[in-house]
């Protein structure tokens, strides 16, 4: 897919350089060869596609067997992908691959501890934009796959009035309505707010969503018990792995956890030559 | 400088997009401000000027203040950066820049932890490349500031001859002789061991370093002791925080920890408009 | 700015390619002139940033003066522009900058033209994806300076199920319950209807807009009865300049309009040596 | 074709963003589908490949049948082309691949309409280069589908000296020289006059074209008659549908028209999913 | 100059790749620095613009100082330029800026020798397209600088039919009405040949320039002889600077010289840190 | 192969520009043809898949057949590659692909010619940085298929302490012990040196190899006695193919030659249409 495309070929790149010295070396370019990609830990798979572009990017005849999808759960020792092609490819393209693999299926492993705190709820967990620059689009692929929802890709898919813009412009009733007027009608207004006077402030404006910006679980209530369905409740800022049951049992709608990019660390996975 | 532009482009470009919605209905185009960039918790402090580059990228005559640098030690509540300009460019940079300066400072803190560890020891703690696709050169610079060293970046800088090359190409012997003819004369060769037997193999045939791959202490113990000098011996695999100080204790002279960049979260670093 | 960069680029290096033979034939390298860019014709500026821009990218010290800004109508005859620099830059530059500045005029004068019909009434008039591949974002925001709104950017910003979603999917309220949950909770959805019973079930389902295709005046009218407030409506397909007034009469909320984009002409714009 | 590959993808990037939330949601990622482009209107063909290439981008194993070719006539009502392959790639590339289709057609069918008000003459009509930025050769090529002729693509590929050059080098006499003996030998010379006396210069300095700048149809007849075959005649400035034949009468070589390019309007296709 | 900043960062970018990991140990990035860049021989200088954008991609504040221009023949131990910066980008820069200027002033020196030996005569020497890929508009450049003149710079500013042509479309005849009735009408048609009937039939259609392809002498003044001005006649294949000048005097207008471009080699320039 | 994709595009544009007006006006799109490479010199062949890759970017069917691979000693008159595809891909392609083909075979055949004065010796020949900007990788690959080694690719993948470096550290001792600690552990240290003294001093720090710069014969073998094996040995400034075999014979490891790259031509290779 050339959405991939542009990616990868940088990562490629900058790992071969002006080139691979210990394969180009060692193995004839005409030498066939096939990998097992590994699991070393119990992981949710994501990313399956685009390591097989890692290797068709290095030898378009590359082939591929697997018995998983992406968002499967994948345990210590499995098969992840089967790769048979040109044995420099496979080689040169190792590292660049499993990294992929290793930070895509890292969210979507994280992604599914959150998701499965919550399960049998009503709430939206989502991710946010602290993902890694370059990466957005990828991340938010993987954090789908770990089965949460994305909230804006960026700047331009969803108004949200944070509190420098409140202040900057004059206040939330100032601020609503002049976005209101010039935003594409497709898009809804979040605002950020910190306080029950802003939630308020908020409702009588009419927004579509109000975030709840780092606030106690005691505020959360009393929030969702104003706002009473006239508008979406999105809590951000803080929630962890262990309060999360907590904070979904407020009602709110929308829990947005910056952890699920932030701080997914890879998971363990290798390659091995197996003929 | 010219490297970073590529990165922070592409990331600008998907953060951006069609447009800040937002900014742009409620913030004049030539109104200033200015804003604190702050610590939120104890870090180590990398990525200054790219966190600076991407500002200046949306408003050339932004400036800048500050009073730490690169490798700082930073506490809660420090201001890291002080940014004068369009505040336009201030909002629309703002998630961006801190994306940047977050993943940075988080792989340089999380190395600098690493690092205490073994003060006082002469053993040279380094990366890998488990970096993420597209930041190799600025994860590697993070990793620098964080007090440790650099492996190779790529394929090119290096010959490192792991299990698979030995496997394909007939044994350690036979690979050592041809990579060594054929590489250019400035690159070391390093190959990859699992058992005694190995660095032996390796040790007779002359090779720069020796890598125990995954070894337990007993056999690095031995192994430190059989090259007794006559080759580097770097240790990889499995090195935690906490086996990281007897592994030191060894004698072996280079240590690679994937972890420090694979495993690094973000650390919190926020901006607020101050003017 | 940079987001223009790339096609200005691509513009002048089409235009100029391997040189201008003339002008470096004629001209000193060094020899300073100044140009005058004036209106042939009555017509609603756009575009003088990126005709400043293309000028600046041959000589990065080009000045630039001038009593208009973009959305002023400007009188056949006016002085848009004095740009002084190196007069190779400017002859040379010359085609490019009218031509960015000519097209963009071009759809903001047309959307004037649209705009000033419905003067005085509530009815948001809306440009729609049917613009010059690659101009996408520039023809949008000629659109905005001629007074008219923009709708969704692309196929990211917005949800809208067209007739062949619906059909592919196996109805509107089935593919209205899958879209709800998967998209971004701040993208409004919008389903394309041809019938007034493709109207109810889209009111049955909740959606955002409805937007009614092709429909004739009276089918609007009931249309806008039947939804009486409870979701936006939109007109789309075949209003021209002679019917627009009567179809914003019906109290539509949204008519998308594509010949703004896909209609316009360039507008005349020349420009003169004047030392 | 790599010609048109960077156009292509700057379109779909920019019409796909972060990805087409509606289709998506809807349309399985393996569910195939084939689609018919029909002409809503009679026009001249323009653009088939580039629009075949749209969907192969987002599916490189879709397939074509079509009974055209760029250049034919096409009724209202006429299919296009059938495209079968993914329905996701149909539907995501839809808007993009009429986009290219609409604008080429476009100025194919103008052109056809100038080119038949001349049928029968030996006059050469020709296109400006009053194009879209990033689309001079694209358009270029739908002028000459349309039946006319292009003249240079940029300031690279011929000589044309205009007033502005004139004056800044003291004269067309001295201009003439001094181009004549810098440029590559494969470039003829073309001076544009306007009246008779720069006519005559031109002629005695043995220039190949004279480019009658907006003169009117009674000088301009006195200009082919003081040519009289010396140097090639083009009428440039102000020539319209209407006045065409009775200026292409004064038999003039070559009438430049930049309405072909910068006047066409997008002609009406669509897309039908049909199975 | 926007021009060369493709070519100049690829080089850059090779060069550098992940780091100057010798200077960047040494120096300090703050350290400034003065540098001579001295000729080694006799030569004639091209590239000083290129040369210095090299250093002020790396360094924006650099200064530079030089006595000479592109075009001055310098000798042994001249100092061509005077930069002053940071002392680490000279040291990272030096080998690029020095592989452009040894490279452009060894083409402007080899062309240099060939025009000093038909000084005096009205014979027009040009470059061909046997330059290095990526580099067309450079060495034609340098060409320029050495005294020579530029032949088409590529296959779309001009026609050339060549032998292959003429078979495969059936006659000189044939393919030059096809061609002189299609090609934009500023372009001039030269036809290769090979034998006196090729010139005759060249002639008898009228082509602007016969380009006699390794004929022997005497052949050569023969067709001059018969053309007799009715053309211009190129002389193409196998001229050195020994046989030059009597082919020169043959009254020939043009010969393209391969070696100007593909046989020069890189002149002596050295860089010297001084301060 | 994508590692040639961005030079093979750059190089094609710059030739095809807007169009080759010859090929495309007399050459059916549809016509196939074969064409054959011809060596019009004695040569050592480097380049074929380049070549091949430049007619595959313009007809991806293009098919190939050769006798010969890289490194192939190749006769005047020798059939290097027969090619069949478009006629016009073939055309259109020709000139571009000769000049890769002439210039790496070129570089192959003058390393070859210098490898051959040292044949039974065990030094080794290597290429340096004086490299065509944006080719360093190709025309290392054609040394290397010249039969010579390369040396570093860059200023990353080897340290090289120059006299630059040594006069702003403050000599070799101080400059190495910097360099040693900071230099990723897989690159070896090399120190130029223009005397016996820092010979001496290089020898003392222990470094990997040093270069003697520009000594006459005599130092060069007092420096191979006193080194005795403790380090490897290059001489690099001034060897030619006369001097070589002397040189070589002192016992140094290793002489870099700048000419094999800035001082090689293009060797002579044409093409012929046979169908």
């Amino acid at each position: 897919m050339f959405k991939n495309e542009k990616l990868i070929r940088l990562a490629l790149e900058e790992d071969i350089g002006s080139g691979d010295v210990t394969t180009e070396a060692l193995i004839d370019p005409d030498h066939a060869g096939t990998c097992d990609i590994l699991a070393k830990e119990s992981l949710v798979l994501a990313g399956l596609q685009v390591a097989q572009e890692v290797f068709t990017t290095l030898d378009p005849c590359m082939s591929f067997d697997t018995t998983f999808q992406d968002g499967d759960r994948v345990e210590s020792g499995d098969k992840i992908l089967t790769a048979g092609g040109k044995l420099q490819a496979l080689l040169t393209g190792e590292r660049t691959a499993l990294n992929f693999l290793q930070r895509l299926s890292g969210i979507a492993t994280l992604t599914r501890q959150y998701v499965d705190r919550v399960a049998g709820s009503n709430v939206r967990l989502t991710d946010t934009r602290k993902t890694i620059p370059g990466w957005r689009r990828l991340e938010k692929y993987a954090v789908k796959i770990g089965g949460a929802y994305n909230h804006r890709f960026g700047l331009y898919d969803g108004v949200l009035i944070k509190d420098n813009h409140i202040a900057a412009y004059g206040g939330i009733t100032k601020a609503v309505a002049r976005v209101r007027d010039s935003r594409p009608h497709l898009l809804r207004i979040e605002v950020e707010v910190s306080d029950m006077n802003q939630v308020k402030e908020s409702l009588e404006n009419g927004v579509d969503i109000i975030m709840l910006d780092n606030m106690d679980l005691k505020d959360i209530h009393k929030a969702v018990i104003l706002v009473d369905g006239r508008a979406m409740v999105e809590v951000s800022g803080g929630v962890t792995l262990d309060t999360l049951p907590e904070v979904a049992n407020t009602g709110v709608d929308v829990i947005s956890i910056g952890a699920l990019t932030h701080s997914a660390r890879a998971v363990d996975i290798s390659m091995r030559v197996v003929g």
